[in-house]
């Protein structure tokens, strides 16, 4: 029999799931529209049932990971989560592991992103490295001693909430000059618009970082200077949180990274030059090996495996 | 026999040792006069004799702890001291454990302190918290997972050197607008300097941070600009660590947390008003246990209990 984890990603409108062994391969998958559910214990029976069904007699179920948004780790609970019709404080952990009988955790989406790379990606063997995830937001997980950093409250790892212009941007979150103000994708989209409307006067609309990442490749010297813009920022934060945890690798995630050179090269130049000089040319910047494979389902399903893994260690 | 471990702060004019017991109480204590020494195994000769020396019959030496400028932990050496005579790389461990026959660690002073807090001060049971220490510089040691975060080559903990305002003053590490360079005893007295002669045209020299506590005590509303002014810049900071390590605790150490309420009353208002909503009301800021006992002595005492514990553990 193999052994097998649910590795689950609950997003705004979706939610997928795959039975995902020890070496990172997915055995089943199914999904179920997120959208669709305000109760959640509806939403907990469906997924549950799914994940049942999608079990063969060849397969035996032995833990399940989630990554949500929101999610607390300690408490295994999701509190809160904007985008989804499902309120307050959700208990993942305990109804899962009460319906399927299985070892159950929970963290959010950039954590599960961090530990995905160090059970299945490139940070196997390391022990000091930070993951970044650029999307709608700027997520971070960083790892040191062989741990993730959750902190007193679980909720440690919020890159894109350090401050770097203290009257910079109005964030969402109601402060100013957050980083995902600036490299989110929405940021590098509105650095773009502002820039744009700077040096030609045109207003653009609905810009997404899609279109300033081809732009760039179609050598638009507004989009190229976007993303030089956005590696400055980014690289002086990198910098700024090489100062304090001194990782081995910096590991980037998400749609922006597809930029390619237009942002990877500047951002590699601007942290360099912005890096203290003890930690000058040591930090080894690259894309996360799980960037074009299903990270979300892997992370979620890594978060269970290390643990079990640590067990028995 | 009562078990003693040496604690030795090696500081630019003066190495001072203590022979430390488990709870900390300080049996015997010596000094020789590191600027005395160029040659670094004339150095370890007289302080390895001073320390026999100083062991009675009633004591049993069983480690040795050293906090020294550039310490590399990983390495067990000091690279490099600036300030020191002794030039190139120091095998202090090595050197030690020859020597005296028992296990040596070494780390630099700030993640000293923070052990220090952690063994023998408030942070005794604490898993995630920073100690950051203001002085000639600013230094800090943070703890996750209980554990401190030397990172991958053991340099980690540099909060002094973030920066704050990428086009600030310039630091001594050939970068601008480090934390350090605004919050360190000599960041605050050229604050003061500063605000002086813009505010009334006279030129200050040879200011101290402590001249500037005690003109703000005196009610020089310059003094105390500027003490609110170093709170701003740390609160942002520590607002901004927070996001990262998600710590329980934030202790401060050194000469400028003596300016008490003028430093330290700001210093909790702006570092809630930076903090991301999560992090809220949730961070107790306090003085440092160790701050007026022989911090210096305890917290590399505190680097070799912690090693034994952890492996009794």
């Amino acid at each position: 029999m193999k052994q097998v984890v649910a590795g689950i990603d609950i997003g705004g409108t979706n939610t997928v799931f795959g039975l995902t062994d020890h070496e990172g391969v997915i055995h089943a998958t199914g999904s179920l529209k997120t959208g669709d559910y305000s109760d959640s214990e509806v939403f907990i029976k469906d997924l549950t049932d799914a994940i049942r069904n999608a079990i063969t007699p060849e397969m035996k179920l032995v833990g399940v990971g989630l990554g949500c948004p929101n999610g607390n780790h300690y408490e295994g609970v999701m509190e809160d989560a904007k985008n989804l019709k499902m309120r307050g404080t959700v208990r993942f952990v305990e109804r899962f592991e009460a319906i399927l009988g299985v070892p159950t955790a929970l963290t959010n989406d950039a954590n599960a992103a961090a530990i995905g790379e160090m059970v299945f990606g490139d940070a196997k063997y390391l022990k000091d490295f930070i993951m970044v995830t650029l999307g709608t937001g700027v997520g971070s997980g960083f790892v040191a001693n062989g741990r993730l950093i959750y902190g007193h409250d679980s909720f440690g790892g919020e890159l894109g909430h350090t401050i770097v212009f203290p009257d910079g941007r109005q964030c969402n979150c109601g402060r100013k000059g957050c980083l995902e103000t600036y490299t989110s994708a929405s940021g590098i989209a509105r650095t773009f618009t502002e820039l744009t409307e700077q040096k030609t006067g045109q207003k653009l609309e609905n810009v997404t970082s899609l279109d300033v990442a081809q732009e760039a490749e179609k050598g638009n010297p507004i989009a190229i200077e976007t993303l030089d813009y956005t590696a400055k920022v980014l690289g002086l934060s990198l910098a700024n949180a090489t100062a304090i945890t001194s990782p081995s690798h910096i590991f980037l995630f998400g749609g922006p990274v597809k930029s390619g050179k237009y942002l990877l090269e500047p951002l590699k130049k601007y942290m360099e030059e912005y890096m203290l000089f003890i930690f000058k040319d040591k930090v080894k910047l690259q894309v996360s090996a799980l960037m074009d494979k299903n990270a979300a389902i892997l992370g979620s399903a890594a978060l269970i495996w290390e643990q079990l893994d640590r067990k028995i260690a």
